[in-house]
C-alpha cells in the first residue's frame, strides 16, 4: 500500500461530475459542440420528440476524440514524451491519433486488418503509424505491449477515468442544450460498445436529471452490456459472430465502465445488422446524416419497442460518422 | 398609376436589410439555425479556413423553408385562405408545402416529371397535391395558370421581395456565427438556381461586410447567372442541356434577383457534374453531410482556382440533401 501513489488510485477510481467539467474545459474550443437535429418525420412515426445528437460532426467524426484528448491533457509533459499507444478498430484511433498530433507526440495505434479502410487511412493521415491484428486471433494488449515496455503510454479505449470523463462532456452539453429548448428528456439512447460513453455521459444526466432513463445499445451477439446488466455482473459473449458495427465489437464491458453503467442505466437493448442498416438510411433520408453502423444502434432501438415512446421526449446519440464509401453505398442501394 | 397598390408597389421592390432582419423574426423557433461545421482535412487541402453553412440541415432538407414560410407570412389571411400554388424541381415544392401545412391551407405544387422521387414523396406527405409536367416541353406558368385563376395565390420560386429576404436570413446567421468565432469572412460562395438565395444572403453579408466577396456557383450549362453577370444584363442558357444538379436547371436569372447580384456578387463560377458528384464525396467523408447535387457546387467551386483561398477565410454553403438512395448510391460507389 505504501507504493500506492495518487496517480493509482486516481487511475482506480471512477470519474465523478466535477472531472466531466474539468474536462468540459480542457476540451472548450477544441471540440464540436455538436447541435441537436430533430426530424418532423422521425417524431411523427415514433409519437415522440427525438433529439438527435450528431457525434458524427465531432472532430475526427465520432466522439472519441472527446475521451482521448481529455486522457491525453491528464498526462504529465514527461510521460506525453514518450509517445502514446492505442488499440481500435478505428473511432478511437482517430481520436487518439489527432490528439497527439495537437499535443506533438508519437502515436502508434494496432488496429485490425478488417478495420475500414477510411479509419486506417485517416489515422495514417494524421500521422499516427498503424500496426495491423487479426481481430480473431491476436491477443490485442500483446500487440501493443512492445511500445509500452519502450516507455509509451497506453491510452485505453473506454476503462479509464479520463477517457469516460472526455466522453460524459456529450451528456454535459445534451443536458445544457435539452433545458435551452425548454424540454427535459425522459430517456437518452446511447450506442454502447466498452461502455466508455454511455457512462461517462450516465454520470452527467443523471447529476442532472435523476429520473431520465439511459439507454445502452448494442448489436446483437456483441450484447455484453445487455446481458452483464440483466445479470448484474460482468459477462463475456461467445466468440465467432460478426456483425456491420465495427465500431462496437467488444466482448465484455469494462471493469469501471460497467460499475458505472450499473449504477445508471436502464437497461441494454440489442439490435440487428438488418435495423442498423435501416437506421443508416433513416439517418440519411430525414436528418442528411451520413452514420456508420455503430453510429446508427441508438435510432435502430427505437424501433425495438423496449422504450416507451409515446409522447415522451429522447435524445439519442448518433456516436460516429466514419464508413467507407463502397459500405455506405451498399447500404444506401439496399433501400 | 392609380390603380398601383401598396402590395403592388411592394411585389416590385427588393427587399432591404430591414426586410430580412423582419423575415428573421417571424422564423425565430421554426428554422433550425443550422451550425457552421468545418473539417481540419479540407481546411488544410484549400489553405483555409473553409466554413461550411449546411443547410442540408434545415427543415424540410434545404433553405427553401425560409423564404416558402416568409412569404406565406407576408400574405393577408384572406390570401393564404384561398390556397397556394407553386411550381418547383423539389426543394421549393418541400418548403412551400411545410409552410401550407403550418398555416393549415391548401397547396397545389406542379413538379417535373423528371424530379427526385425523395422530393416527390415528401411534397406529398406534408398534405400538398402534386401536379407533373414535362420540364422540357410544358410551359410552367400554363401549368399552374389554372389554380391562380381559382384564387389560388402564387408562390414564386426566387424573383419575390419575400422570398429573397427569408432566404437572406442564412446571410445574417453567418455573419453573426463567424463573428461569434472571431473571423471574419473573404468570401462567401452559395449555389445558384434563379438567384434567390445569392441575393438575400449579399444583402446581409454586405450590409454587415462590404469587403467580404459573394459568389454565385450554377452547373456547366446552366451558367445564366455567371453569364449574366459577366455581360451586365440577363441571358438565358440555350436549352438542350442537362445536368444531375436538378435544384438548379433555370433558364434565366429572376429580374429582381440579378438586379441585387449584379450589384452584390464578386461573379459566378459553373462547375461540372464530374465536380459536383466529386464534392459530394467530400461532403460525405470529411463533413459526414448528405448533399444533394445541386447543393455541393459551392464546395465543388473551391477547386475552380477561381476563387483565391490561401490563407483566406470562406464560407460555404451546402444548400439542400434532398436526393434519392439510387442516386447518392451511385456518386458514393463511384468513389
Amino acid at each position: 500500500m505504501g507504493d500506492l501513489t495518487s496517480q493509482d488510485l486516481a487511475m482506480n477510481s471512477p470519474p465523478g461530475i466535477a472531472d466531466i467539467h474539468a474536462a468540459a474545459i480542457r476540451l472548450s474550443g477544441l471540440i464540436v459542440e455538436t447541435p441537436l437535429i430533430e426530424s418532423p418525420e422521425l417524431n411523427k412515426r415514433f409519437g415522440a420528440r427525438i433529439l438527435f445528437k450528431p457525434e458524427t460532426l465531432q472532430r475526427t467524426g465520432s466522439f472519441k476524440f472527446r475521451g482521448a484528448y481529455n486522457k491525453l491533457s491528464s498526462l504529465t509533459e514527461e510521460e506525453r514524451s514518450r509517445g502514446v499507444v492505442a488499440f481500435s478498430s478505428g473511432n478511437h484511433a482517430q481520436g487518439v491519433a489527432a490528439s497527439a498530433a495537437m499535443f506533438g507526440v508519437k502515436a502508434v495505434i494496432a488496429m485490425p486488418t478488417d478495420a475500414p479502410a477510411m479509419k486506417v487511412g485517416n489515422v495514417r493521415k494524421m500521422g499516427a503509424e498503424v500496426v495491423p491484428f487479426d481481430r480473431f486471433r491476436d491477443d490485442r494488449m500483446a500487440v501493443v505491449r512492445p511500445y509500452m515496455d519502450r516507455g509509451m503510454v497506453l491510452v485505453p479505449p473506454f476503462d479509464d477515468p479520463a477517457i469516460i470523463a472526455g466522453q460524459g462532456t456529450i451528456g454535459l452539453e445534451l443536458m445544457a442544450q435539452a433545458k435551452a429548448l425548454g424540454v427535459s428528456l425522459d430517456a437518452i439512447v446511447i450506442p454502447c460498445g466498452g461502455g466508455g460513453l454511455s457512462s461517462g455521459i450516465s454520470i452527467a444526466v443523471k447529476d442532472a436529471s435523476p429520473d431520465t432513463a439511459v439507454w445502452a445499445v448494442e448489436p446483437e451477439h456483441f450484447d455484453d452490456t445487455c446481458r452483464s446488466l440483466a445479470k448484474g455482473a460482468r459477462v463475456s459473449i461467445e466468440p465467432g459472430h460478426t456483425s456491420i458495427c465495427d465500431a462496437l465489437l467488444t466482448a465484455e464491458p469494462g471493469a469501471m465502465t460497467f460499475e458505472i453503467n450499473r449504477r445508471n442505466l436502464a437497461g441494454g437493448i440489442a439490435v440487428s445488422d438488418k435495423a442498423a442498416a435501416q437506421a443508416m438510411r433513416d439517418a440519411m433520408a430525414h436528418l442528411k446524416l451520413v452514420v456508420e453502423p455503430g453510429g446508427s444502434v441508438g435510432l435502430a432501438a427505437l424501433s425495438s419497442g423496449e422504450i416507451e415512446l409515446s409522447g415522451k421526449c429522447v435524445a439519442v446519440v448518433l456516436s460516429g460518422g466514419n464508413v467507407d464509401f463502397a459500405t455506405y453505398a451498399e447500404i444506401m442501394a439496399a433501400a
